[in-house]
């Protein structure tokens, strides 16, 4: 296998350019960028040197990986669009966390290459250790391993089951979190203070777990079961948030385990 | 003022290494040590070259300031043990987010000195992002913040109820992110995988907040509010995490406001 894989890429969004922009980083090419948008699937076939289409019909029959950057609904209709039009032989993939492989079944070779990460316009990923996690048979395993490992440190094959588990573990580390750090920066612009003074001990709280599993890591009020700094806090959500108040006590009985 | 202030630290914990340490580093002596455990007090006294003590009446009454690194419940019974022995005009200072400047009271020089970060034993701390939170009468305060801006780049004014406010949002940021933490670990760990994966996600969640308030970087199933996703999620934990539904169940709801 090398990087002459004629690759085509559905999607014109924040995972299509980050991904078409590693791929061409690693030595692959991108022959084609389908998208709906005219604007931003030129734009993006321009900077990957590529053609672009937005007509299904007009998908380069050669393509021999097609990557289906596109939301999670979109995925069986555009895979039922394309479908008549590629190679029997064409690999499709979809890069969903939460999606099945059967959704791409009217395919013959179909896979998944799930990047377990988020991504953010104009902002360039640290690929090589954002966790890709594969799907597919042998043979489709071997392809996508063989590009997943030019991309990034960390590659697992996983079933779609196996992935939807972590995809929900990954709403608590990613969408979770943010909110927690949303919720203490509403709490700071009380005493006119942002949310910048809480990134180092955000920061740290994650850094820490390089060096240890977050049950040992946990620290504060619930974990020691500081009954007077608990009820001062929820007097003071009371007055003042009182939105937040069953979050606070649900998440520290949750830590302190009564 | 100079670096040849008399400095004095009370506890041998985690936070009295960690600050006698960079106290020592940006060119502070630290006179003694006093920590009722004689093992860590002599250790620590012995890296920070100074003297060690367990008996109130043996603080070194040339004292100038006194640093109190000791559990908040601790602080009024060690301020009243150590106040017959001290100058008058010695400064005591505690470094608790959550215990007022009034539990010094028998001290007529008192103020707090509070680093908003969480500290672990033998993780060498990145002082200088550290927010230092000051509270004391002016004259104290120009102390504190000489010390304060030799060590952090962050150096933050506040009483001590804006202080109780700023703890209270950074169990959110810290307690809180972690448990976040704990359970998508919990979750991976039914399929084999430790929660390692999802540092990366962790890291850039954080990342992110650099460049974006985190009510802005908010995404997620529940931001968009995409109920296949949320029923499917809540159907996977009622299976095997009956436990974490509520969360999901809550936390989702103050995401997408409804």
């Amino acid at each position: 296998m090398n990087e002459n894989l004629r690759i085509s890429i559905a999607g014109s969004g924040n995972l299509a350019g980050h991904l078409g922009s590693i791929l061409k980083e690693t030595g692959f090419s991108i022959s084609q960028i389908f998208a709906r948008n005219r604007e931003k699937g030129q734009n993006l076939a321009n900077a990957l040197d590529s053609q672009w289409t937005d007509i299904p019909g007009k998908i380069l029959q050669e393509t021999e990986i097609l990557f289906l950057c596109v939301k999670d609904t979109v995925i069986p209709e555009l895979t039922l669009a394309f479908a008549p039009y590629l190679n029997p032989g064409t690999l499709i993939v979809h890069c969903s966390g939460t999606t099945g492989l059967e959704q791409l079944n009217p395919f013959e070779k179909k896979g998944v290459f799930y990047p377990l990460q988020t991504f953010t316009p104009g902002r360039k990923p640290d690929w090589i250790h954002i966790p890709l996690l594969l799907e597919g048979d042998p043979e489709t395993l071997q392809t996508l391993t063989f590009i997943a490992k030019k991309i990034s440190n960390r590659v697992e094959i996983m079933n779609s089951e196996q992935r939807s588990v972590i995809h929900l573990g990954a709403v608590y580390a990613n969408n979770f979190t943010n909110l927690m750090a949303g919720i203490a920066s509403k709490i700071a612009s009380t005493v006119q203070v942002d949310h910048t003074i809480y990134l180092p001990l955000l920061e740290e709280s994650i850094a820490k777990l390089y060096y240890a599993d977050p049950i040992a890591a946990q620290t504060g009020p619930a974990k020691r079961k500081d009954l007077p700094t608990i009820e001062k806090h929820l007097e003071m959500l009371s007055k003042s948030f009182p939105e937040y108040v069953e979050s606070y006590r649900l998440l520290s009985k949750m830590i302190s385990g009564s």
